[in-house]
């Protein structure tokens, strides 16, 4: 019996985060990144040959499709394209991520060739970033950071009107929708792009995930949260602030000076080693103490505290390491994590302040700079 | 033995255009949709769910994560979520796309669950549009070729140096990068994200994929693609018109003419019933009998025209029915098309032209009216 000789594999149609990672190189069509006797390979079509020749990463062979193509008959299904690869590669055993997709899989094995499914994250050291990728997350918070102060300066120079409403310069309403295409429009010009961006006034901000629409309000707290993503590399940026035009009511203001508080305090405890669950513990307790509540789900609807404190950006928006009940695991050096605790009641809506920051051995390097402030004149 | 009972299930992390076709809503977590007992269900986490119930499409029924999770012990891992989907509906055989998470589906048949990925399209009915589809794409092209007169404007406008390339009002050249910028950030403007926007000159256009960089030259066709989603509703346009600042040279020349002609003959064969590899047949030989080669590997490197004519634009950019040598099929009517035939040399450059149509019972509509002119003075 001839020896069994193992692999790892990924296909992917369009972008695909651990591809980008793996070879370096991204396409817009399907393509496929394999690693066989000990040497990394991405597998592109005709239209992407020459592009990915200039970008993949050192040490990635690039292949054409058709080179592989060639063994199968003329008018084969693609899903044998991965036998033939693994004939081409003598490769009879691959470990692929959790979402290779089943009818290749299937097909593969239909063909004799072994296909296991990793069962935690194909590339786990994307947790622990390098110097490079630091400086790319760091530049992309950066951008970020404009973009907020891009946001505040709009609520800020827009005046109010009789109703209560934000009103521009113009004389149309602000609205939601326009802050959003403005910011996310400047952010394109950089180079970035930003979809979902969330300017979310009033009871809107109450719902984590509401995008916001329609008019923002004045005296109530408008939820910004702007998360680019870099069109030339594919690193993230993540930010959260929360702005009032004018004075707030007494029951958002408390609720701010909590969530700051709870920003604090995680960012006090958090460095490498201690786990993710217990940052998040922290800064939950940090808002109980103040008398608002963290669960899941009361009267109906969830109230208080109710998602994780934050998560690793990098390549994905959300990716290794959680700060979350449920990582017991030490955070590693060089992490990248973000920091957003929140309060939401539609009562007075919702605060969230989200911070973008490196784990370090004594605590952590935080890249952003903008102060928390909820009023704005 | 009880009966078995069959469902279809698509599983998704982030943004799948199945998902949204099947039940009008998108999550930017991960997320489920299925078709149990005749009916259409999504199951979003609690961030979504007043969101999803808001915007899910009629007949859809909005399931709350938590609900089904509560019957598997606290500390389950989350794969084992789908065997717990499959009691709460009573489901014991499902089939999924193609691309369904091999981990998911492995945990599923290990617990007696049966999963079959489908061999063609999940929803197949996705290649005829409805009036509501139709116009949203319809829109979307319009919106698209705005953009498209805005890059053939900063072309027109610009002046030429005593290098041959384009200068821009302010003295700086004319690159690449930046009008991809400034139209990428106008489309964002309205709302449409637009990634890798081709605009190309030069021996750069004579690659189809290649994005272009750098400054523009005058006196060489500079491909210009242009291909934004709708943030709103996830429909694309997609359109590629090829301009040159001043006089063409006679090859260029020669090859725009070509093109168009072999666009020409293609719409006008365009119909219901007829098959998308005769229309792509029929742009071929146009530009054959003009001198052109048809081939895919000629010399090493592809050149004259070897890609596909067109395929289906509709929730995702390439999707059925395409206009290409494998498709056998005839065309239906209320298909939506690209038809974009290009010749590329690396002596010269490249030339495509593409135009977004409607199949119809007698011929096609075009959602494009912008002219197809080579120079631009």
């Amino acid at each position: 019996m001839e020896k069994s000789v193992g692999g790892r594999l990924i296909a992917a149609s369009g972008s695909c985060s651990d591809i980008l990672y793996g070879g370096g190189f991204n396409a817009a069509d399907e393509f496929v990144y394999f690693e066989a006797d000990g040497k990394r390979h991405i597998v592109v079509s005709v239209l992407e040959f020459a592009r990915a020749l200039d970008e993949a990463a050192e040490g990635v062979t690039v292949i054409e499709r058709g080179e592989i193509l060639r063994s199968l008959p003329k008018d084969a299904p693609c899903r044998d394209f991965f036998v033939a690869l693994s004939r081409y590669c003598g490769v009879d055993r691959w470990t692929v991520p959790a979402h290779f997709p089943l009818a290749y899989a299937d097909v593969m094995r239909a063909n004799g060739v072994a296909v296991t499914a990793e069962s935690g994250d194909f590339f786990p050291e994307r947790a622990v970033k390098s110097p490079a990728e630091i400086e790319k997350i760091r530049f992309a918070e950066q951008v970020t950071e404009d973009a907020m102060r891009m946001v505040r300066d709009m609520i800020r120079s827009a005046s109010v009107n009789s109703h209560g409403m934000l009103v521009r310069k113009n004389g149309d309403l602000l609205t939601s929708e326009f802050v959003r295409r403005e910011v996310e429009a400047e952010l394109k010009r950089r180079s970035f792009t930003a979809d979902r961006t969330i300017i979310a006034g009033g009871v809107q901000a109450s719902a984590p995930h509401c995008g916001g629409e329609g008019p923002l309000p004045a005296g109530k707290p408008i939820v910004c949260d702007i998360f680019p993503r870099s069109d030339e590399n594919g690193y993230w940026g993540d930010m959260t602030r929360t702005f009032c035009k004018g004075r707030a009511e007494p029951a958002a203001l408390k609720a701010f000076e909590s969530v700051r508080r709870a920003s604090e305090c995680a960012l006090r405890m958090l460095r490498a080693g201690v786990t993710g669950a217990s940052v998040h513990r922290c800064a939950a307790v940090s808002m109980e103490s103040d008398g608002f509540r963290t669960c899941k789900n009361a009267d109906g609807l969830p109230c208080g505290f109710f998602h994780g404190l934050g998560h690793g950006v990098g390549l994905d928006i959300h990716e290794q390491p959680r700060l979350a009940p449920s990582n017991a695991e030490p955070l590693p050096e060089n992490a990248v994590v973000s920091v957003e605790p929140g309060l939401y009641d539609p009562a007075w809506g919702g605060i969230r302040l989200e911070d973008l920051v490196r784990v370090t051995s004594g605590g952590y390097e935080n890249f952003c700079t903008m102060e928390k402030e909820l009023e704005v004149e």
